[in-house]
């Protein structure tokens, strides 16, 4: 018997058994149900584990252990680039995963994470959840069979650490640097020698020279790879992801399978730990950052020269993409809408936020 | 036959009359309940009503319908004010407010909305969801029998609307400005003329001078005020109101007697509701700040010797509540979060916000 019919019989036997109307709506649910998930990260990784596992305890709180989720670490079912494809084939219910991993499929995923010059974490949330961008994942999603989600949020990374400072554009030049992604190319179009090492690969790199420099992602995951031993310079301000959304996505059929209460308590689960987790890393890289510079890190900025080198290159990165219909209009929607706030966020909060802040220190 | 035991029968007669397993858990939900939400808004006010509604909808719709809430506007039950009361004393189940309407039955309330100097919204939700704000929400709340969990987020009210522009701290001395709350006592520190008009009669009081100026909430709120009408100049950054978030509040002994699962959802639709509404307002803002200044509105900003005196006052109208152990206990919680991850912030995503907006602009 396959699941759905399954499920219909239930509900119906459930309707047929009641005596009244009491029971009815509630013996629809049916039995507990469990949904595999597979995720790109490693089991238990700090921040992002933490996603996965909040958003497992929402959805089960929600529904009164109705609807449970087996979070399989990378390469427990399948590797972590296979997710999307396990979940589409049907062979795992839903990942939960950085949607950017999905770019060969359509390049428009990468939006839902994080481009160059792209959405700090409080752009991110007043797109999805205020100007359409919710709506506009959706859409996407269903060209491929999936339901898809925002549901993490690791805020701004960090814009790398350099065994040496960065002055001028022409540091790059040569330059042996880890990033993977699309700020790997635009670091590419600088001139730098761009390499993508695992994570367990860049401290060693890193100490024989055989890298100058890296990124990874914010002080706090940084500091558990030990960055800090092998490089003087940290870069808060990094161009390539301003605020990095991680997504579940649901397979089609086994999303409209679930109870209207199920799916809600997806959607709602979701949009909760965006914002949970948001929290947590910001909690988390504050007090890191603290203990980097304590131990003797020097906290660096790229000057403005260098941030316009890295804006023409980002454009010349994602003009490529440009040529996609689909990316060219979610990046649009998404471009629209940071530029209909910004300058109010500007004016409010971050004239305000530098205000307090030099006060505050003053008082 | 009282609500308890009927919930107690109905789930025994269920699991009697279940052929197997798989009904019982599900009957246990009982039936459809609906619980009485006072509020502190009339009825549709654009922005804050939405937090209610979104919430409710959230609500209904993880618990499949079977717990609804009966949403009151101000003066419907109950006066704005005294809903805090109807919700300890029984005669409503819950309340949807600004906790700083409570500051008379403890200072402490006002922190869970906002305070002069305080925390901006994406601050609020890392100490909150991230650094013990939560905890401390709940623990103030036990004291009076509430169960409170912010519900809406209106993101940095603007500084206000002026007739003449203000240059210094001198400014203020005797200015009639509109301001309720801690920010007018700070005012009152520098000699303004503080007035606590209601909604609909500020712009008569504007129009005949009767007042200097008024701050109201942002954009979107003050544009439909017709504040632009009788204000030549609006300063969109405020110290008074940085990020002012809006509560549930849940009559203890009701929220015990609810399920796990309606608990939950509860505490979960509460959360997402204050990301969702925070993009609401922010999303709004953003294109009623240019309509503003298409229309002649003139936008300034406070200089920082204004700032200063800002601080200074604050500083000493917060010393009053910090004879309360409860406040100063918070204060300290919320102002320890703020320190530890502000620095962060500032350089990562505030730098890189400042960066990428000239950069984007000039390409």
């Amino acid at each position: 018997m396959d699941r759905r019919s399954f499920l219909k019989k239930s509900a119906l036997g459930g309707g047929a058994a009641a005596a009244g109307a009491l029971a009815a709506p509630a013996i629809a649910q049916g039995a507990p149900r469990t949904l595999v998930m597979v995720t790109t990260w490693p089991r238990g990784l700090a921040g992002v584990w933490d996603a996965v596992e909040h958003f497992s305890d929402s959805v089960a709180g929600l529904t009164g252990g109705q609807l449970l989720i087996d979070a399989k670490g990378a390469g427990e079912l399948v590797g972590a680039l296979e997710s999307f494809d396990a979940v589409t084939s049907g062979q795992a219910d839903m990942y939960h995963a950085a949607d950017y991993y999905w770019v060969n499929q359509s390049p428009a995923w990468a939006i839902f994470t994080t481009v160059p010059f792209g959405m700090t974490a409080p752009e991110m949330m007043t797109w999805y959840y205020g100007q359409g961008g919710a709506a506009k994942h959706a859409e996407l999603g269903e060209i491929f069979g999936i339901r898809p989600f925002i549901a993490g949020q690791t805020g701004a990374q960090g814009g790398g650490w350099f065994r040496r400072q960065i002055n001028a554009p022409e540091d790059f030049q040569g330059l042996k640097f880890r990033m993977p992604g699309l700020g790997g190319k635009v670091l590419g179009e600088l001139g730098a020698s761009v390499q993508n090492l695992p994570a367990g690969e860049i401290y060693q790199a890193l100490s024989t020279g055989a890298l100058d420099g890296t990124e990874w992602v914010g002080p706090w995951s940084d500091e558990r790879l030990g960055l800090q031993e092998v490089c003087e310079y940290f870069y808060p301000a990094g161009f390539h992801e301003p605020g990095s959304a991680l997504s579940v996505g649901v397979n089609l059929e086994v999303f409209d399978s679930l109870s209207p209460e199920q799916q809600k308590a997806i959607e709602i689960a979701a949009a909760e730990t965006h914002q949970q987790n948001y929290a947590l890393f910001i909690a988390n890289n504050g007090p890191a950052l603290k203990r980097l510079v304590a131990g003797g890190t020097k906290i660096q900025e790229f000057a403005p020269a260098i941030w316009d080198a890295f804006g023409t290159a980002s454009r010349n990165v994602l003009s490529a993409f440009m040529e996609d219909e689909m990316f060219a209009s979610i990046f649009e929607s998404a471009a629209n809408g940071m530029a209909e706030s910004s300058n109010w966020v500007a004016l409010s909060d971050g004239y305000y936020t530098q205000q307090r802040n030099r006060v505050l220190a003053a008082l």
